[in-house]
């Protein structure tokens, strides 16, 4: 697949050389137990928190508030059940807000904690460019909310969260604030000072780092009922023998996507509006979905009047481009996804949904070649 | 570290080479999202469903009934906490059967159900060489049991259950039995129609695989509810992308293991029996802990008499060999561990507990050094 675009990057992303290289002597050479209190665990602890200042470093917080878990998944669960539970047991509220564009790691975990453990929710709308309103979610605050979970950027149209107003608005009610920065991993600011928020997502294989590794960054105050039993790894907050390869190739690929951030970002805006443009002068019946300037760098995402988004992807892939589309659609029965509808677009446009998120090794060539291709394949897809 | 002799096997291993070099493709060449519908994405899902052949070739079962997850603690609490709440949603029963000598994985994972969520927990004692007896299992049974949680082999003092005749009783109860058999992974019969469990965990870490990533064996037919939430991943049962290239890695140290197992097991037992039998002659006031030949092949555990556990550990360390204690004593307050106290071991002898676990790379220089020193380290760490 040498000559193919990979233009999936908020998908996944391949692992940087040099996190490779950095986890290498983890496998077979620093393979102590962390917890284990000889030699072999004393040197494999001592690299896990070196792992964990590193990541404290690019936060702006104490090591002791960042918890390694298996992925952003697990980290919006143990966030949002963890502070949900413990607000239970303290006997401390009830309700959770949050917005209806969130991945469904966030959105199915409170779902399952309305639907099944009688805890209320309010969803506050976003508008047309998926934005929420700082102050919908102000007018949305109880005396017993004891949550807010805003993501920080939206996973299929990019669209970036002003999320230090809403923090402001949080703090002033003296509710905690949780972001799924999984998006903003590697790319945006994640100075949760700045951003004032008190639990944060991220997943290492967004930015260039392994699979299955995440972190969940908690403020020190914050009560956090574990959601997973059985060890007091990660103090008590996440059990399980802790993963110190992928730790370290987490922090390693966090530090490198920081050092990289600001000229990578410019990189990577440049050729986004490249394309965006291209693809809005070249294509009849297209829009971009999502914010037109508050985006992530690397999002280009449009949708397309009367196409069929998953025959866009299969046709793209046969051409020799890799991208995605939000929506779930299955032949013969396609719908916009839950975003776009949220977003409020009309069928007719939301199920021709296309995302190109760009990477590391995307190149200019990359984007003429998907310029010259996509106005065709779109044409084709398009049910007349 | 390299003069250093690594006996704790059974807290972690290295990884094996050949795992390593499986696990090489996955990092930046096959690395697409197995969720993804493009050619990068069908391509690692192709690994993926590769991999989950193999870990089912060697349990004898159906691809489709194998779920990845981060670890054995992950795999534990899915099964236990998965079909609890299954069975509960589906007013099915409420009462769950397990043993005092559990992991905690397990062991917490029951105690929360119960104190948090009102089930109904029946502790089957054992004897003390930590067998269970399977009568009193079969006695146990009500007919709201949801579930019989049985360890395969003990962490600590390496006893194996007599799971085929345990599960006997289940089976003919129509109750499902689950086994934690992260210690017997790669070291024993895995074959789930022989041991006729319904679930069954595994952990890679502990057979020369990678940390972060373990399976959880279930039945086809066993409703589970998903402990986390958030995405249709492993067919709904554990949300969150797919971690190719440590799944890759379980099922290539999983095969090498079952390879070599009956081969390896015999020279393993055989340099365990020169363990025992020399700690046994030379050091005053020792005991074997665990059964006397039903055990791993890779466990000699003892306790010693007025001993410290801890300050065992501490001296062998400074003489170059990691060991463990199962013993969680600290400095000044010294307990026995609570599978030794469930085992019935008074504290005298319990708190002088040492673990020895034997592995792929330990040689019989590494027991006849081991045999030379631990007499005297015994000795300097005895309270007189």
């Amino acid at each position: 697949m040498k000559d193919n675009i990979y233009l999936d990057y908020a998908a996944t992303t391949p692992v940087d050389p040099r996190v490779v290289v950095a986890m290498e002597p983890y496998w077979s050479e620093v393979y102590g137990n962390s917890a284990s209190i000889h030699a072999y665990g004393r040197e494999a602890a001592k690299s896990l928190e070196a792992a964990r200042g590193q990541v404290a470093d690019v936060l702006g917080c104490h090591p002791t508030e960042i918890v390694f878990t298996a992925g952003g998944t697990e980290s919006d669960n143990l966030a949002i059940r963890g502070v949900a539970w413990a607000a239970r047991m303290a006997r401390r509220g009830n309700h959770l807000i949050t917005t209806p564009i969130e991945h469904h790691a966030v959105g199915q975990t409170i779902d399952q904690l309305r639907d099944r453990f009688g805890f209320e929710v309010t969803v506050v709308a976003v508008d047309t460019h998926g934005l929420v309103d700082p102050d919908e979610i102000g007018r949305s605050i109880r005396d017993d909310t004891v949550l807010i979970s805003v993501m920080y950027a939206n996973n299929e149209v990019g669209t970036i969260q002003p999320l230090a107003e809403i923090s402001q608005i949080a703090r002033s009610h003296d509710v905690p604030l949780h972001t799924d920065a999984v998006q903003g991993g590697g790319k945006l600011d994640l100075d949760v000072n700045r951003l004032d928020v008190d639990l944060l997502t991220l997943s290492a294989h967004k930015f260039y780092g392994p699979k299955g590794i995440g972190v969940l960054y908690a403020r020190r105050e914050m009560a956090l009922a574990p959601t997973i039993t059985g060890g007091e790894q990660e103090r008590g907050r996440r059990p399980g023998t802790v993963n110190v390869a992928s730790a370290v190739g987490l922090a390693t690929a966090l530090r490198l996507a920081e050092e990289e951030r600001v000229s990578e970002s410019s990189r990577l805006a440049a050729l986004r509006d490249r394309l965006i443009g291209g693809v809005l002068a070249r294509v009849p019946d297209a829009q971009l979905s999502g914010h037109p300037t508050e985006r992530l760098a690397d999002n280009a995402s449009f949708v397309f009047r009367g196409c069929d988004g998953e025959a866009l992807i299969l046709g793209l892939d046969l051409a020799g481009v890799a991208a995605s589309t939000g929506a779930a659609c299955t032949t013969g029965d396609p719908e916009p996804s839950f975003v776009l509808t949220a977003m409020g677009f009309e069928p007719e446009w939301g199920i021709g949904s296309l995302r190109l998120t760009l990477g590391r090794w995307t190149t200019r060539e990359h984007i003429d070649r998907v310029l010259q291709l996509l106005p065709g394949v779109v044409e084709e897809t398009r049910c007349h």
